[in-house]
């Protein structure tokens, strides 16, 4: 009883660094190593308490991810990403799912969970309220944000603008002119989010072509929102000729409503979502796609960088290309 | 400073309990209750220290989550549906995910990392050695598994052989005869892996009908790999007339390669997964459904009932349902 790492360290002829890698399984120790660490430190009876070293450095080696959904496409590949490359630098991922646009009315996100359990915080594709940053930073901890993120502030994402401009310009060079805009959730105003940003991509690049910008509806980003908005949107204004989905999961929506009106992808109404969805393929969609793993791994490794005190990029904005699939087709005559 | 728990909860007339959910923004307490308690611990200087607490307690209301991924479908929903779980019983969820099927040969699961940092675990479709269970039982916590476990382990889980059963029969009932399954990984031989278990119902069923059984391939899990497989299988047996894939997403990599192939589906080629995916919709899946997001959430309330001292039951069987879509239709002449 009592002995420290030094200890373990001294007895196996080891560095503490070394001891702390072997016993958290981690990479860079070899087999022989680790397990004479093992032994060494199961006869001293050494356990590594998170817990007593956390009291001791002020440091958790924990980063809360803060994320609205597990289970939609983006927001998993993001978690998976940040998760293995905190791991890889002996960090551990604190889930935090806030879905604020659950029954009803927007529900403000509830930062006191945080608080003293990590060390940074990425914050996933929820666009917050001001006040809501103002509580997270009030955690005292950095924050970076990926997929959505306010001007001022450490923030991946792709240039949502552009990712809309080409979009509609692939659209346009098909000769489509009636294009209309799927979007996210109606209570989703963050000036920040990426439905916000899209939709004024849109806009702008419609109105830019000299086109009419009010063929909007919400798809709540999913593959059943972007169905129930294609029906509401075609009952509307079936003269519409192609759709321009902010996800590729609302865009297999539309897919599927279009197959319930009798309409033919692409001869008689054209689809392309943003992501480049894996199931994507399955349908020949058409996207804008982006690397949404490389995102959250580059993410993750940005609030280490901030936690250590190196100075690091406001922003950084991943590539995106336009991936043609045969959901996309000339404008019907 | 110095100012404890019991200090707030006096000066703000409240109990302790409510003193505690206030400040980690849980439900079951007023508006104006939150906002009194917060003002008292922001004036009395007091701040929850998880550490502490944990150190006080030897518990860290956290439940880690074990998982191969987040981003495949299965995975995703497990882990959102525990996570909201959790939180609404003020635990935490911490992730970790160990690919053990990545790059090359099975890598070992690490169970040090989880070492001291939490109150119990919940295996994720994860197939595990005994070995690696041992690992896991030697950090003393408990242990729940869901979508795969051991069989005298309380595990949460679809009766896999049923599914497969199921999904042969439908197959059958079509005038098929020369059926096909896909599989996962090569190197998922625990006997208690989703995919082996669904491979022996597959067997059984094609046996009790008197069929042959070598018409297996592997699919890894995912869309890419079902769609290899297919390929693979079709070069090999050009007379399979129906594929059973052991997940929607490999199913839909059935579809692809299908149709690169210039087969139609169902008239050439019937598919059926395994799943219930929401995407499965936008190509006419027929699928065995499960709902995922109920077992996670079962899954998280019954490792925080086996914390509590509670008896548990060893299995947890969910129902699963056939639903029949157009990607399935009568064998050809």
């Amino acid at each position: 009883m009592g002995h420290g790492i030094e200890d373990v360290a001294r007895a196996a002829g080891v560095s503490t660094a070394t001891v702390s890698r072997a016993l958290r399984g981690l990479p860079h120790v070899t087999d022989a190593t680790r397990e004479r660490v093992r032994a060494v430190a199961a006869e001293l009876g050494y356990v590594a308490t998170p817990s007593a070293r956390s009291l001791a450095t002020g440091r958790t080696r924990t980063i809360g991810l803060l994320s609205p959904w597990v289970s939609h496409w983006f927001f998993a590949n993001v978690i998976e990403g940040a998760e293995r490359a905190l791991r890889e630098q002996d960090h551990d991922a604190l889930l935090y799912t806030f879905d604020v646009f659950e029954l009803g009315p927007r529900r403000r996100v509830e930062t006191h969970v945080l608080r003293g359990r990590v060390d940074g915080v990425l914050v996933v594709g929820l666009p917050l309220e001001d006040a809501e940053v103002a509580d997270l930073d009030a955690l005292g901890r950095p924050l970076v944000f990926v997929g959505a993120g306010p001007t001022d502030r450490c923030t991946v994402r792709i240039d949502e603008v552009a990712v809309a401009h080409l979009a509609v310009r692939h659209l346009l060079e098909l000769g489509h002119r009636r294009i209309a805009y799927v979007s996210g959730h109606p209570d989703d105003v963050s000036p920040w989010s990426a439905a916000v940003l899209r939709t004024h991509g849109w806009r702008e690049a419609m109105t830019e072509a000299g086109l009419r910008t009010d063929l909007q509806v919400n798809g709540n980003f999913d593959m059943p929102g972007g169905r129930a908005a294609t029906h509401e949107l075609l009952d509307r204004h079936p003269d519409v000729t192609a759709v321009f989905a902010s996800s590729d999961e609302m865009a297999m929506g539309v897919v599927v409503a279009a197959r319930e009106r009798g309409l033919r992808i692409p001869q008689d109404l054209s689809v392309i979502g943003v992501d480049g969805h894996e199931l994507g393929e399955v349908v020949g969609l058409t996207s804008v796609a982006q690397d949404v793993l490389a995102q959250g791994r580059e993410a993750a490794r940005l609030v280490l960088r901030v936690i250590a005190g190196e100075p690091v990029p406001v922003r950084v904005t991943p590539p995106v290309r336009l991936v043609v699939r045969s959901s996309t087709g000339p404008a019907p005559a």
